[in-house]
């Protein structure tokens, strides 16, 4: 595996491997078995596999983790070596930005709900890093996990409305035995709230149970979810909410279609996501 | 040369040419020898040549002259025909924005000079319908007039800042004998305004000539060429301007590197814009 730091030398090895069916895995880094899974999955289907790990900025708040996002950049190549990524590419913020933006990217609509809300100009930073990378990488496949399933539409529509020639692929979440999703941000957890954090998925569950058993009713749903965070965790709700998947549009009155249920809690150091997509009768979504 | 109408045409077409040298001139159509030394060069400097004629709605205001900006298909399939372009791409609206676009583009700063300030959202449809377009066709290089001078930069900025792999082509502002720009929009012109038009580009060399005979002041030679302009035109001017080249930043106090000179002047059913670039000692910059 190759680790690259700088925009000129990846060029110049990308050069090398014109016509290769190159899958591409963008990330943060600390990586998880959620980033690994996506290795994987991008190795089995290509000629090149690369990887960045980038830190985007512009994706972070003024008030957000950008300087506590956690870091371990040996261990992460380590890991990407184990995974058979090929290029492991490590940019630095002047070479991605080098000056003022003079061109800028804007997320429309779905991102007025769920973290889109929370966190403004969020999926701005992301669109417009993502832009950067297929335009450097030229992949013909990404890969994402759906643990961010905002971040999956957002990705789905830059791909389409502005004609990325990109084929998007969403992997399942990867979960702890204890149901936890896999986040790089689990490690800003204190040890109580670790165990807490549990009840996010199982509140989940219990959500997708109440579908299976012939509940219609989203308000029904999400208010036994809310009643299950705020019982057994410490932590702050941002949002329990129910939507049309892929769509991301409300669901109106009954349950009828594919849909997401997405949370997002606020413990004391981190902030935690997840979600379950599930059909009409309650069935798990987990590859899209 | 093949004509072709929609995106999964093109795009079925392109995967044959994988590994070609693509050479690219996106235009609005109704050409005139300003396209075809376009397409000309582009014919010189690559494998296969693809040309666009999308008369982009994004690009125009609600007052604009979308509906009036001039087309003849058939005479553009036969003059792209004779100068060597492979495909013509001519899209359909509905093709190019099928849908709401939920991922915007916008183009700053500079945008806010020159036809930016006239033309609010202008370069925003411009960046998106190129984003769009580089997506889809893939080029190696792209080709474009130098009389829209605030486009070219404009484009070299969405290159640059968003890693297209695309080199940029700016090529010769074409002219009639009388020195009037060659441009669509000049068959909307009365055949008064026509011969009064040609001050534009009179105007333009008198500035010219005055910083070759050593005028260093920016404001006293734009004074001049709206004066020459005024005089000799019914148009109202809607700029004349002066700026650094490329950079766009205004000239403080003294000429003392290349500088463009812009105008743009209303006419009864035609907006015309012309410009020179010069640098210090006055000599004119035709290829960038």
């Amino acid at each position: 595996m190759e680790v690259i730091r700088t925009i000129s030398e990846l060029k110049n090895r990308l050069a090398k491997a014109k016509g290769k069916q190159l899958g591409f895995v963008p990330t943060m880094g600390y990586f998880h078995e959620g980033h690994t899974s996506l290795m994987d999955a991008a190795r089995k289907e290509n000629d090149l596999v690369v990887t960045s790990v980038f830190v985007n900025p512009l994706q972070f708040g003024p008030n957000e983790d950008f300087e506590k996002y956690p870091r371990d950049e040996s261990q992460d190549i380590q890991m990407a070596k184990h995974h058979g990524v090929d290029i492991l590419f490590i940019p630095t913020n002047s070479d991605m930005y080098p000056r003022k933006m003079t061109i800028t990217m804007h997320a429309e609509s779905i991102t007025s709900i769920l973290c889109g809300r929370s966190r403004p100009g969020h999926f701005d930073g992301v669109v417009t890093v993502l832009t950067k990378l297929f335009n450097l990488i030229e992949p013909n496949k990404v890969y994402f996990g759906l643990k961010d399933a905002q971040q999956f539409s957002v990705v789905d529509n830059l791909i389409k409305d502005l004609n990325f020639p990109i084929q998007l692929v969403g992997l399942p979440t990867i979960r702890e035995m204890s149901g936890l999703a896999k986040s790089s941000r689990n490690v800003n957890l204190t040890d109580s709230e670790r165990s807490e954090a549990i009840w996010l998925y199982k509140s989940l569950q219990a959500g997708q149970q109440l579908i299976i058993d012939g509940e219609k009713c989203p308000d029904k749903i999400m208010h036994i979810v809310k009643d299950m965070i705020i019982t057994h965790t410490t932590g702050t709700i941002d949002y329990v909410e129910m939507y049309r998947y892929p769509e991301l549009q409300p669901v109106t009155s009954q349950i009828e279609t594919q849909i997401i249920i997405a949370i997002a809690v606020q413990f004391s150091h981190a902030r935690l996501i997840d979600n379950i997509i599930v059909d009409q009768t309650g069935m798990l979504i987990e590859r899209i």
